[in-house]
């Protein structure tokens, strides 16, 4: 079994102005990615520009990253930072610019190659990573994703009917079949640890209601499909029971959605703890299942996680494994655990035929099955809904 | 707070050979560290050596590393590596071996430093350290100090009394006073984590009983000292709460050395997170008494932590947060600790005059009393004996 944690995590108050020194230290200047409103309202972007303009390190601010990004956006940020001469990056704002701004650091680290690098298998020598990706450095204003300790960078990309793919590869490649594209979300193929992450939980505090569970749900997510896990190890449970114990502790009032400091801090290190606990293991089912019903439901992806954690559970092989994680967690039972994520989430339905595909999709798909560690067949998988 | 362990770490059986081509990479001609015997018998030192050969990588053996290593080691292991043209070290080994790698890698590094820049001041630039160190593996083949996931390298220096120091600096230099000086333990000044630590269980089998109970206790001692420490966090409480949980597990077996696989493998586990746990806190009053302890009356490192245990406890400033770590080792109470720590190390008694010396020293020295969170004086300090 394995540990890599390489992140260096500073969580604290303040944190981006303490540490500026080591923020500046990772080049000569810095790419600042983020979206356009929610860093400039909750002060993280000001911050950011600031210790970056004490330590007289020049900088260019690409803000035009959306929701669930796509390979065309780091395509034209990418773009941005050659021409600015940017050798390191700061991803602002919750888990979009933040996987955005790993994309765009491997991708302006090799000015060569085109997008095709981002989905072409991850190549290492013994010298290290044949494409290296510049620094990144990640300023989290979300508590979900945990995506400020993870080397995983989800985009949007359109893809090809696998028959189109495999029947006529050359034509596919050429773009003639571009108006049967679909879009998927998926990891780039490179896994690039951020640098630094600062987490100052202050950023937190304009999250919505729903914005604040559905992220906080993601994290739930992370936490379990990481402990019940293929992958899962006495390291990986390290960060993953540590983190069910202290989502364990706002989980009541998370749903009474009384929610003041002490709450916040307990989200923003449970999500941390849930990024490291996947950086070990990856995600299972619920998230695998989720990414068709974001893309064309266009739910948030911790609800769409979360709709998927009760069948999860209460289907999974290992029934003695599960009690003792919902003890984490404080849950007597399984009952209990739906009933709370209803009563969080609400009533959610998926249409049939949507449902129908997305199954059929994982299925099809060995990626996603592989974290699994049982046997799946459609009748079974059929019960997670 | 902050959370930094970038180590990678490989626990496993065979993970010298499973993972030779990481090891490898780490440089073009591997020094590697040892003792004379133990690393002989168990078999380590042989799997790094067709590990190299396997990968094709040169390399030179320095096995002539001591209990309690001395800065005189590290200089004449430091000109073999330099003669040799080594360019990375590998410890195999204890603690001993393991401290003295990253000593030796600093130095191989800055061949025109002499012994003195173990102990000045670490200096970091915004590149980085002013004097980096050549990566460092670690491959232990004892549960007790977590070195390999350490930045700490301990050795025995010989130092001046203050006296002199202070009052003829510029003879003492010159080495007019040396038949005053007398042996300490210290770890160096800068801090460098091992790039790769190999945790292959298999190595621990010829630990004898009392070698297996030292390093265990001072295994304990890491996760106490750091759980109660000024630096503890929600971060470094990762890891001391899942070390001493694991503890915990093998605890009544360790005192009818009833070591099996299972319990080997769990002490090695709570032996490397005590590592992750001291590395964000550092230790406190136990380590700092057992030094002189060590250097004088020759108890190996364990006991001689584990002898302050009880006292540190018994008498720590807040026993609230005592009888929650308690509870994460599943001990009732101070009592039953004491009485445990009593039947595993049996009686050992100091005598009066250094342990009055011993006090002395450590009311005078403010890095040794800053992890203690609380007011620390000769009538308090004096119940810990
Ligand atoms: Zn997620
Ligand atoms: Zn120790």
């Amino acid at each position: 079994m394995k540990l890599y944690m390489p992140t260096k995590v500073y969580s604290e108050k303040n944190c981006v102005e303490n540490h500026s020194r080591e923020l500046a230290a990772l080049g000569t200047k810095a790419m600042v990615v983020t979206g356009k409103h929610s860093s400039r309202i909750n002060g993280s972007l000001e911050d950011v520009i600031g210790a970056l303009e004490r330590e007289r390190v020049p900088y260019v601010v690409f803000d035009d990253i959306e929701e669930n990004p796509s390979v065309e956006t780091v395509m034209r940020a990418r773009a941005l930072g050659i021409k600015e001469g940017a050798d390191f990056v700061i991803g602002v704002g919750g888990g979009s610019p933040m996987d955005a701004s790993k994309a765009i650091a491997l991708m302006m680290a090799n000015p060569e190659h085109d997008e095709r690098l981002l989905y072409t298998k991850a190549q290492v020598s013994a010298q290290g990573p044949v494409y290296p990706a510049f620094p990144v450095a990640e300023v989290p204003t979300t508590a979900g994703t945990g995506s400020e300790v993870t080397p995983y960078a989800i985009l949007t990309k359109n893809v090809l009917p696998d028959i189109v793919l495999t029947t006529v590869p050359g034509a596919a490649a050429q773009g003639a079949f571009s108006h049967l594209e679909k879009k998927t979300k998926q990891s780039i193929s490179h896994h690039i640890f951020p640098a630094l992450a600062l987490v100052d939980v202050s950023y937190l505090q304009t999250a919505s209601r729903s914005g604040c569970i559905h992220t906080a749900v993601d994290t739930l997510a992370h936490l379990i499909e990481s402990h019940l896990n293929t992958n899962t190890t006495s390291y990986s449970r390290i960060y993953s029971e540590m983190g069910l114990r202290t989502w364990a502790r706002i989980k009541d009032k998370l749903l009474r959605y009384e929610i003041g400091e002490e709450e916040r801090e307990a989200l923003m290190r449970a999500c941390t703890l849930g990024g490291m606990a996947i950086t070990h293991t990856g995600t299972s089912l619920p998230h695998g299942l989720s990414y068709p019903i974001t893309c064309e439901m266009g739910l948030p992806h911790g609800k769409a996680v979360g709709i998927f954690l009760p069948g999860f559970i209460r289907n999974y092989g290992d029934q003695e494994e599960v009690m003792k994680m919902l003890s984490l967690l404080d849950f007597g039972g399984v009952q209990p655990f739906s009933e709370y994520i209803r009563q969080l989430l609400g009533e959610v339905s998926v249409p049939e035929e949507l449902w129908e595909r997305t199954m059929d999709e994982v299925l099809a798909n060995p990626a996603k099955l592989k974290n699994y560690p049982f046997m799946l067949d459609r009748e079974h998988l059929q019960l997670f809904r």
